[in-house]
């Protein structure tokens, strides 16, 4: 199977992600159906000409007809709805999800599917602070990562299917991870960052703070206005392995802490030095952060 | 005194900050002479524009003219500089500095300070990951803060002045904080804020994590590419403020980690919700971060 304009994509809440998803694939010519829980959100989506057609039912002649099915939905739902809808799918379609941790998620999710639909996932390297269709933004996946994490029950077909959605939305890098491993990088990358930025929100509640504040401390907490139903979620079904990178983040705190207690500046400044050297691979090809 | 067109400004120390200085007053109409120790630094600001006059040499008869003097240094230079020099400011004249620690510093320079000039602390707190001159752009003081420090020892028209220059810079907002509560402010809000971008770029060395990045990663790790003479020399001096607010937050995350760990959803919901309320009130006045 290949993306064309002929492929019927159905995508499943219209959030940010899935708005933002919805508006880059309108744009690009393809036709795109939608089935979320608000009407509001259908309404705005038809109003700005970012979706063909939506509905808040779960209308199963709609679910029969898609050859694509992006799931942009919490874990726990993306289970639930397939658990509950699962048997309107049409014989070799092809679901997706946008979803941040992966392991125990794919694997539930394989394991329950209908054997004559194949479940790819996908985790688009992109978010906003704000939710909602309305601060949907298609833009934000350019210049970012998008990761497939196929397992062995994956074909070669889906696979290719799902690294062409990362292409046509616009994605810049396209990596494949097992659910293992995405779920080891992703508790360092994005969820231990996100705790990071709510606990430096917690630990200190001095009034007026920000008359004094510079922009290194506005960057570093940018995501500390967080989705807590969403993140909340997410860090409790990649428990195991977001506690092991903060303790690995906490243990090597507690090395520089001794440095600078002792005085030792050699060792503060080798490991600045590491620091600096290790943030140069991270800069976006192009630009100069 | 007031700062206007008549006035002699000295800049001692052509960097970042010190060429965003003198851009920032050369633009807006006022004599900058400059002292820095590069006379490559000295030949480009004249290329382009930035200083009227500038020397790699100590001129008694230059540092005798000024009325007003930047000490764009490193807070250990800034005392050895006063040191070797103080002999040949003019009677009356103002010195200030740019640096980003002041409890011990100001202390120490009003204690040795001759009793005929005055030394008026002041903090931009605008910086960039890149240094020299090359660099500076008084373009990052626009929105920013920036904090002046007086001890009783100054005179009201000392700060007046000093708050004057940061008007005259561009910064946005204009605080008094004493000398010991600018430490302690800065302690959390930079310099802790440095220290965790280090120490994550420490805590994780697999190779090709920057293919499975998103932005929130990239936003807290800018400033890992830190200068590591300046900013290790910043830590020592603030040393016991430093410690206090890394206990804070490690403490902090300790309990962060223990809600995770025991699957307490409505705790971690909670934290997320009040970083989401403090985070609120730094965003920049007009902007949506």
């Amino acid at each position: 199977m290949q993306l064309n304009q002929d492929t019927n994509i159905l995508i499943v809440g219209l959030g940010v992600i899935g708005g933002g998803y919805a508006k880059a694939l309108t744009a690009k010519g393809y036709r795109v159906y939608c089935i979320t829980k608000e009407q509001k959100d259908i309404d705005y989506a038809l109003a700005h000409g970012i979706i063909h057609e939506g509905s808040t039912r779960v209308d199963p002649a709609v679910v029969g007809k898609a050859d694509l099915v992006i799931l942009a939905l919490y874990p726990h739902i993306v289970l639930e709805w397939l658990q509950s809808h699962q048997q309107h799918l049409k014989p070799g379609a092809l679901v997706t999800d946008v979803t941040g941790v992966k392991g125990r998620l794919v694997d539930e999710v394989q394991a329950m599917l209908r054997p004559d639909v194949e479940f790819i996932s996908a985790h688009p390297m992109a978010g906003r602070e704000s939710s909602g269709v309305e601060y949907s933004d298609d833009s934000v996946f350019r210049g970012a990562n998008y990761i497939v994490t196929p397992t062995g029950r994956n074909t070669p077909g889906a696979i290719a299917l799902c690294r062409q959605l990362g292409q046509v939305l616009g994605f810049a890098r396209i990596s494949e991870l097992s659910p293992r491993k995405h779920d080891e990088m992703i508790a360092f990358l994005s969820q231990l960052t996100h705790c990071i930025a709510v606990v430096l929100m917690n630990c200190n509640t001095s009034p007026h703070l920000e008359a004094y504040t510079g922009d290194s401390f506005r960057d570093l907490t940018r995501i500390a206005r967080i989705n807590d139903e969403m993140w909340s979620e997410l860090f409790l079904w990649n428990r195991e392995e977001l506690l092991r990178q903060i303790d690995a983040f906490c243990g090597t705190f507690a090395e520089f802490r001794t440095l600078l207690a002792e005085g030792d500046r050699a060792g503060l400044r080798e490991m600045m030095r590491y620091s600096s050297f290790r943030r140069a691979l991270f800069d976006k090809p192009g630009a100069d952060t």
